[in-house]
């Protein structure tokens, strides 16, 4: 079965670009070597490997000897923090992070808790923002790791990395943060921001699902998760995902100024049309310091996933939060963690776009809503309109 | 760069079958939805995650539930050694294992034995065979795992995989096998083998590289150890890699009977015909017991590395041990372990054939080895021919 449709949820995954696809294909059933191999298929894969690797590094001005090739954003997160922490222990077990992280921040600091580490969770302000004040505030002598998503997945809101990062250098402590939402879009340098640990995707910048990368800055003390043939200067075993990391490569070259320009006008034409046509709306996340994709907004009185499941079947796909949670009932932690009450948070959509996506496009989902929500609120108990 | 020649490294890693990656193409670039979502693109990934799932499951003679998908061999072993570990600490810290794994299997557990986990590595006979009975003597109370090989990567020997599961299940220990080089070229029945836990393998059977799975029975006390938004019923955090997992469900039904035979035919002309026309060789691994494309061989005087690059000059891809081991000059530890002198296991050659070689190809192999182990001979300070 084959879905058409309008795609507003490329905060869960993106569509593969065809320059992507094709930059892959002969690294599947031509050049297919195992970089470790010594004959010329192996030399060739290897090469390949290298100059995928030089030109990650080069989006964020890393050294290419910095970016260790893994499975993904998950893997990466749970490489960063295992990795510093296992290395770390004698220096401390104290780990801080923010409530509004993704799953695969909080859930290996959750199992690190297990084990006897311990974890401040920070609060964040109503736009999700944290206080690079707080992050000072809370360093202490046993800190080993601070962990601070760059832009929140469901919200959008970009923190200031840099901020963060020089209070983490100043003391030491090494700072990592997820920019799975935020790579290609918003600008990474490791160096002006005083980062340690990056996390990379793909599949959230049109390239293949099951490849991502960890930057970690040179000299970091940190010790690998996954074990086996040492690859990846012994940071990462298992063969290398050749046509994947070719592909992850070519993607983070497809976005340029213009194509985030024409996504944030996508996003405003968005926001601003549903402020102006339907009443009681509200945008989460900060108004400004946010992804150029995201517009996630509340609809008073309106369940948000009864409006998700409407607009699917008129052939729009968003969602109510991340897609890791989209299973589970519970209302967004993010959300929650705002400061937004409970009745609410139920009542939120994401709606992200991508540069494929049209201005018509935009005016079809506008119009969709606009009838959704009266329709759901007409049916509404709490809905007084 | 790209390398055209005689590909004879497939226990490396393969060549994607054209028809694999023809399947792969549409969850590229159309059905590109991430199974997590809950609109119609979530809901067509998550249809072909789940009829991939129970693709994979029929080759093994599983439930499609037992199956989770990992990125590769590697991280399956990982998961499989440390999830058992884990979970299963309360009842003991013992894991039984052999001397010939793959570096996969070997340094999860050298790094469990760091935490005070306790290892037994078993010896194994000259073909490089373990002694069932030796597996039941080694078993203790506080044991939870054996991890056996099905096939090893460097010799090709098969494990008589029952017989080991049938003393693991009597004795309530989890058994896991790496199935990485067997797996659709040797029966594997979960049932009848009395397998708890076994690793699959995307590329080696003619899938894309970065996928595979773990077979987990169900039932077995085990925990995850990538954690994330609980994918894959909480065993395994990250978005699926949908189009790899088609990938590695086609591959697995590339081989059958006529295949695995054209292969043993291939094998057995490249092994024949080198002991026809080359004096003093010696067939590494077990005669009968061993897998339909691996020929493992050494040439008395002849340096495997020197011998392996002038193949390579002439077009011919093999290797010397494993891909993950080439770049180190250690002598192969499976050989010594099997009691070969260490001046002997620098003579060996790894050539492994697939369905595509040819009896040509195989013919033009034999004639450069011909050509260059006498040139090497001839300049070897230790052949006396």
């Amino acid at each position: 079965m084959f879905f058409v449709g309008i795609y507003l949820d490329n905060a869960a995954t993106t569509r593969v670009d065809e320059r992507v696809l094709e930059a892959m294909k002969p690294y599947f059933t031509k050049e297919f070597g195992n970089p470790s191999s010594l004959h010329g298929f192996g030399r060739a894969a290897h090469e390949v490997l290298e100059q995928s690797r030089t030109k990650i590094a080069s989006k964020i001005g890393a050294h290419p000897f910095e970016i260790i090739f893994t499975s993904g954003g998950t893997e990466s997160n749970n490489l960063a923090i295992k990795g510093i922490a296992y290395a770390q222990k004698d220096k401390g077990k104290h780990i801080i992070t923010t409530r509004i992280e993704h799953p695969s921040i909080l859930n290996p600091i959750r199992w690190l808790v297990k084990q006897g580490y311990d974890a401040t969770y920070l609060d964040v302000d109503e736009y999700g923002l944290v206080s690079p004040d707080l992050v000072a505030h809370e360093i202490r002598k046993d800190t080993i790791l601070v962990t601070v998503g760059h832009a929140n997945n469901e919200v959008g809101t970009i923190q200031d990395i840099e901020d963060l990062g020089k209070i983490c250098s100043e003391k030491k402590v090494a700072f990592h943060t997820d920019a799975c939402q935020s790579f290609t879009k918003e600008k990474i340098d490791v160096t002006e921001q005083h980062l340690d640990l990056v996390t990379l995707n793909s599949h959230k910048i049109h390239g293949p699902k099951g490849v991502g990368a960890l930057y970690v800055k040179m000299g970091t003390k940190i010790e690998a998760v996954e074990h086996g043939g040492g690859h990846e200067k012994r940071m990462r075993s298992g063969t290398e995902n050749i046509p994947s990391i070719v592909g992850f490569a070519t993607a983070s070259e497809i976005l340029g100024e213009k194509e985030i320009q024409y996504m944030k006008n996508l996003r405003d034409k968005l926001i601003s049309e549903i402020q102006k046509n339907i009443v009681e709306t509200k945008l989460n996340g900060h108004p400004t310091k946010r992804l150029c994709n995201n517009a996630n907004i509340s609809f008073k009185g309106v369940e948000g996933e009864s409006l998700m499941l409407r607009l699917d079947a008129k052939g729009i796909a968003c969602s109510t939060a991340s897609a890791c949670s989209s299973k589970n009932l519970e209302p967004s932690y993010v959300l929650t963690a705002m400061g937004m009450p409970v009745e609410d948070t139920h009542g939120a959509l994401r709606m992200v776009v991508s540069h494929e996506n049209t201005k018509d496009e935009i005016t079809y989902v506008v119009g969709t809503l606009v009838e959704e929500v009266g329709k759901l609120r007409a049916i509404s108990p709490i809905w007084r309109g």
